[in-house]
């Protein structure tokens, strides 16, 4: 029996990451889970990233600090206000939600990179999604396209000969809800996880920033109930 | 009178991009110096670049840890031993050296993308060189082709109506001896830079690793010498 394949799953400990690592486990991946602290507000994604890989049986866990200097100006890292009601994301004048994070994407998949090829992983899976989403432009397909063109020239496995190292985008083209329902037909506990932008002080999401409103419409809308208890 | 341009500068405090940093310098940018921390071996280079940026002038100079359980598997990084002498590099059956360190260049201009956002540069400047190099696949120059056309789409640069970002590798097709020839026109003092992969333990080159002999080599041919003392 020949072994498992391996993939390295970004995982932020959120509904779509989570969702993510259990697709990419279902699909029979030998998972490693990749974490980043880049100082964002929400350091209960980090606890919740841990709880979730703990609880999908990960074969390694790296929570990897980020220098956040490198990622200053954006409402998720700086004295930004997050915006929060009715009229969802604040976005700027070219249409970039204000909770934008100058390259966070580049910066996790190149770091998802160095990793995979540290432990011998083929495949990088990664929960961008271009439905329900916040307007980011490294969530689009193209992006992800010219990323995956990129690490094609970039490392050892992109020298001929290798096994190229394949880029898994599962949740690109689903809506929120058809996410939320994949993760409950594969068994995900979403009472792990934790979306929110600006939680309280002791962990409890607000229900009304653009990731908390994107998470609730599309548990609603896959006919459930989100398991998390809000302010 | 217009602000001069910004540029984000990678800075290793190697002999390459220290003349990279005063070619940016020269073409009137105002620079933002990067170094990264990512447990390297030569950690005398994180003191060679904190010279070199101090004697530049840079706007700004960051060292950036890196968890370097993500570039594990080089010799640069790892365990095992720095290959010395005339027969050069020590490559792998697939031609790439064992100093290689996965997703490299990727990883640092990834960062350099994310800080060129904060900082507002439109320019980002790399001293990767594809003729006197040690044939790493992230030096190339469709490499770097490939990184530009997924930046253009990563971040808000890349949305209609802004600047695009460009990255400048102005030392991709000099030898080792244009370079040192440029740097000294450009009066760059050479006796600040380190490029040893495995220097002493007091910090002198050893004269003998791939990094050492490719310089020294450069010296030479430029009929110039060498500043530094070596081991």
């Amino acid at each position: 029996m020949s072994e498992a394949p391996k993939a390295v799953v970004l995982l932020s400990g959120g509904l779509d990451s989570t969702t993510v690592l259990a697709i990419a486990k279902r699909q029979g991946f030998t998972c490693y889970a990749l974490t980043f602290n880049y100082g964002q507000r929400h350091k209960f994604e980090l606890e919740a990233a841990r709880k979730v890989a703990e609880s999908q049986g990960v074969a390694e866990h790296i929570i990897a600090n980020i220098d956040w200097r490198l990622f200053g100006g954006s409402a998720l890292t700086d004295n930004i206000e997050v915006p929060k009601g009715r009229d969802a994301e604040t976005i700027d004048q070219q249409g970039i939600p204000v909770t934008y994070v100058p390259a966070r994407n580049t910066v996790f998949l190149s770091f998802a990179l160095a990793w995979a090829e540290v432990v011998g992983a083929s495949h990088i899976f990664i929960g961008v999604n271009a439905i329900d989403y916040s307007g980011y432009p490294d969530c689009r397909p193209e992006y992800i396209a010219a990323f995956q063109a990129m690490a094609d020239l970039a490392t050892k496995s992109g020298v001929e000969g290798r096994q190229k190292l394949q880029i898994h985008t599962p949740l690109i083209e689903m809506s929120k809800a058809e996410i939320v329902q994949k993760g409950l037909e594969l068994g995900v506990d979403y009472a792990l996880t934790m979306s929110c932008y600006d939680p309280s002080a002791d962990g409890l999401p607000c229900g009304h920033c653009d990731a908390c409103r994107l998470r609730l419409n599309g548990f609603e809308a896959a006919g459930s109930r989100d398991p998390l208890t809000y302010q």
